[in-house]
């Protein structure tokens, strides 16, 4: 082993380490002890290596702002503030210190970024790596994914898609050059949340960490109504001239990206006047459909599925 | 496969359910709501097939009510009680859906005889079956590891070594027969987690996950004094009897069992005039050691490392 129990606990202590008044004990008793809050959030999420990530793709550093971002923008999509963060964490042994420090420091940096604190954890020895991370939040008035009304606009946080086009860049071995390419690859390898769009407003919301498609489908089907994406307003949107670019130079299909693509973790909301990219609109019926002159396009049917 | 991911998801889901008042929104959305509380109480534990559980020795049910109770005794040991569970497993494909019907109901169980609700979780592939528990309590009246006073007593919640005995049972490959190898067999695979023990008014405390003098030397350490444990102490414990009597039939150690033996998830305290069982005193000094007849006995040194 490159390293002993104990140093990979000093270490991730000292990562962690916080003196937020909301922790009122930390890491080292039994348990951490918090402030609480009326109405919370809770969400679990495991990411394992060669599954949700891979090292030779990512950095440990860039692995530990992604899997924090996949649990915090689950928080986000409540209309709720992450407060904290518990990361359990197999390790196979193999990894070094460096390696590991620079992990905790990927979680620790996207967790301040959304105003939470690391408050405890657990590791153990695996022949996979993994890390499950728990997120807890907080929201005086949650946003479910049930409430979508007819006449209702449908809306992006930011334009997804970039991290589908970073992972076909990665999966082709590409070497890519430009700002565009290098943007698809950091949204794939640690994704960007967007923590200042105010959807409070929204009727309904998720994050699109599948796709805008699932999302949307399972949105609209909580709803019962059918949500409309309109191909004119997605390609009316600032970047995606940029995007489609990149997707013409690789290859790359752009509105299977932004539409099919997943691990964006922007929000998709539905509402009245709502700040963020306006991409289409709820109307009655069901399901999801992609249309353009008022036809419906038919897209590739897309589902993700661990087993 | 044996499963498809939505099968699995139907099984958790219906094994999950739960109409509890506390519970605002449960699984089916980007995350659960709940009621907090003013000061909560956060753990998590991963643990690993093969490391923490091995499914020739268990049933996945065992494993469930297992993995479940290391959890809920360090809610228990902050002098809290359990509201709710979130619960993240990998799984490798192997699995029968059958065992993983029963692998939830031993966690629900443990959780229901908790008084704690199962709120979420997540699902992944892994070439290694693990399974991570977040769980988050509520205490008005925490109680710190670092409490212990000079001429406290210092307690047990119950008597510890079951699950050791077991483990040895099991690690020798023993066939035994009678009433104290079952209990050793059944501690191991499933631990009792003693909820009725009133000790709001310990000074200290720690759930005995690695061994009494594993969590006693944290425990002295934390509060700056010495524990010392009496054999004769121990040994005057009504079980103790039955439990030595094993350790002669199957040539294990009763001593090293009780007090180096870990997973039993006893709650070990100090304080005056607690309920439980009276295994020694807080001194001046610092440290943890084994006293017979006023005199030092000497352990082999334990500890428990994962690399």
């Amino acid at each position: 082993m490159g390293f002993s129990e104990e140093q990979v606990i000093e270490v991730l202590a000292s990562v962690f380490s916080s003196h937020d008044p909301r922790l009122i004990l930390g890491i080292g008793d039994d348990a951490a002890l918090v402030q609480g809050s009326h109405q919370q959030i809770l969400t679990t999420d495991i990411a394992v290596a060669g599954v949700h990530f891979r090292t030779d793709w990512s950095s440990a550093y860039e692995i530990g702002r992604r899997i924090a971002a996949a649990n915090i923008a689950d928080v986000l999509s409540m209309n709720g503030r992450c407060d904290y963060l518990l990361v359990a964490t197999t390790l196979t042994g193999n990894e070094s210190i460096d390696w590991i420090r620079d992990l905790a420091q990927g979680i620790q940096d996207q967790a301040s970024d959304a105003g939470a604190v690391i408050v405890g954890g657990d590791l153990a020895r695996s022949q996979t790596l993994s890390i499950a991370i728990t997120a807890i939040g907080n929201t005086a008035a949650p946003i479910r994914r049930s409430g979508a009304a007819v006449g209702d606009s449908i809306y992006l946080s930011s334009l997804t898609g970039w991290s589908a086009a970073g992972l076909e860049i990665l999966s082709k071995g590409l070497s890519t050059s430009g700002a565009a390419a290098a943007r698809a690859l950091n949204e794939y390898r640690a994704p960007t949340l967007n923590m200042k769009i105010d959807f409070s407003a929204a009727t309904s919301m998720s994050d699109v960490s599948d796709a805008v498609l699932i999302q949307g489908a399972q949105m609209a089907k909580a709803s019962h109504v059918k949500f409309e994406i309109q191909c004119e307003a997605i390609e009316s949107v600032p970047e995606f001239a940029e995007l489609a670019a990149l997707a013409t130079e690789i290859g790359g299909n752009v509105h299977d990206w932004i539409l099919q693509g997943g691990e964006d973790h922007a929000l998709l909301a539905t509402g009245v006047n709502l700040p963020g990219l306006l991409i289409g609109t709820v109307v009655e019926g069901s399901g999801i459909t992609v249309m353009r002159n008022g036809q419906e396009i038919k897209m590739a049917p897309v589902s993700w599925s661990h087993f």
